[in-house]
């Protein structure tokens, strides 16, 4: 019988600590601001100790994996990148070993996939392999964020993917560009966001791109035609509107055809869902805790549950 | 005969006072960090003194002529926006007078352009009539900046415009975002540059927008493809390609035919003759002093110098 798994999804900014038992139920969660960047180099073992100390005395040699930017530069040892594409069985097969004072963890590498740049991701692979689990005849996966991410899959296989710095714009414009003056309030308007969702949507070349089409954003308070309660959700809406724009041309999805399985938490993800829908896309959503059913899964190829 | 001129171009952080004779030359210049954000209100007065009250001293009466953001609500009086297409005719009827402790001062209203969306200027359209009344038959205008406004320009006639908001990306994703963490020095890599502006160049859907391809000025010095030097270069590069692409696109412009007329400063415009030429436009420029030259052009048409 299995003694189950500690799956950590340990990202930039912060921590989830997953205590999974034989079948595969997540039976306890850890949530801490214990991301990377919060933590002193050589202290890691000691943040383990501290999130999960007490499953490891209850269960001494139960197998822990980590996902995520653990695996970083900055992390607890830098985890070569994997390429694409890549089935689960490689991905296993890839985890790499870091000794430490309760036994070995088990880092899941991150992906690069070379195309007219290399594209990188750390954690969302396993989110995938998660919502592939649920959902494992969709093609395509998006994991909307900072740097969003949209991911073809097929019979399992992460074939390739793209990153998208929609997040990233949002919070840099808002908080330091002259586009964040006009603004009040927060981003929860639901009609300034559809509007901003059209124009970043609009496929006519005569009106411009993204850089042409941010300063809508200045100008349509500036000559009243936007209230300054709206302005922050348009911005959002803008970004999130010319992601979609650019991943479904650079993709091929079309209006109406198969959309997107989207992966992430309940704000953005609803945030996505209303912009799908207006690009015709009407999206599904992969189960909450994608990243705890994607270190179980590996966890299981690699045969560390045996 | 004339008493020449007082020509103000009063932008949002920097005020530049001409001296102009009867015949349109300069003849004394004062730059001062007196932009509209730097004055309080009620303030243009004596800032106006404190800069030009030894040549009003010299020549009572002499008429003075504003452009800039000293028409905008921030500034001395908020002068409606005139709309386009507009001639230099018109444009003259619409100047704006203040009575002042020192006589009348007109301002030069901004231009109002109605698409998708309201686009706007205050000061460009100035040094635009500047520019053609040197290059009377060029057909596009292109004013590099935090805002860059592309202008085509017919029979002497602002046609219509747009504005790109290329400069205040590089300023905030430079200063504020993940992309310059592994950033080092200045924007001076002329190779590195060439690289970013052919990435932004790229007409292929499948290669993503902007959105993506702003992932590649983390990923390259990531991987180690480019040096940290070289990233500040190669993100100006990527901006300003991409900006070259989208304008091109919405005006008609092609490689080969036309070039745009370029006004502004050396460096900045140094650097868009580069990309142009990279895009198949080998650019000319106007002379430095546009703003000054069509101040003068527009009092003359306005009757003020007689």
């Amino acid at each position: 019988v299995s003694r189950g798994l500690i799956g950590l999804d340990w990202g930039t900014s912060s921590l989830r600590a997953y205590r999974i038992d034989g079948d595969g139920r997540v039976i306890e969660t850890v949530m801490a601001a214990r991301g990377v960047l919060q933590v002193e180099p050589g202290g890691f073992d000691a943040v383990l100790a501290e999130v999960a100390g007490r499953w490891l005395a209850d269960a001494p040699g139960v197998p822990i994996l980590a996902a995520g930017m653990i695996g970083s530069r900055q992390g607890w040892v830098e985890v070569p990148y994997a390429r694409c594409p890549i089935a689960p069985q490689a991905l296993a097969e890839a985890l790499h070993p870091v000794p430490t004072a309760r036994g070995r963890v088990w880092i899941v590498p991150g992906l690069v996939c070379e195309g007219a740049f290399p594209d990188v991701l750390r954690g969302e692979e396993t989110q995938i392999l998660g919502a592939v689990h649920e959902h494992p005849t969709a093609g395509t996966f998006l994991l909307p964020g900072t740097h969003s991410k949209w991911v073809p899959v097929r019979d399992g296989r992460i074939e390739r993917f793209a990153t998208f710095m929609t997040g990233e714009l949002f919070a840099v414009l808002r908080q330091h560009s002259i586009l964040g003056r006009l603004m009040d309030g927060e981003a929860d308007d639901a009609a300034a966001f559809a509007r901003g969702v059209g124009q970043g949507l609009d496929p006519d070349p005569g009106a411009g791109g993204l850089l042409h089409r941010l300063f809508s954003v200045r100008t349509l308070p500036l000559r009243d035609l936007l209230p300054p309660a709206g302005v922050a959700s348009y911005l959002s809406g803008l970004l999130i509107g010319s992601e979609l724009r650019e991943a479904m041309g650079s993709l091929g999805l079309h209006p109406g055809g198969p959309a997107p399985v989207l992966v992430g938490g309940d704000a953005l993800v609803a945030r996505y869902v209303a912009a799908l829908a207006l690009a015709g896309l009407p999206a599904t959503r992969a189960p909450a805790d994608a990243a705890a059913r994607g270190l179980y899964q590996l966890a299981g190829t690699a045969g560390l549950l045996a």
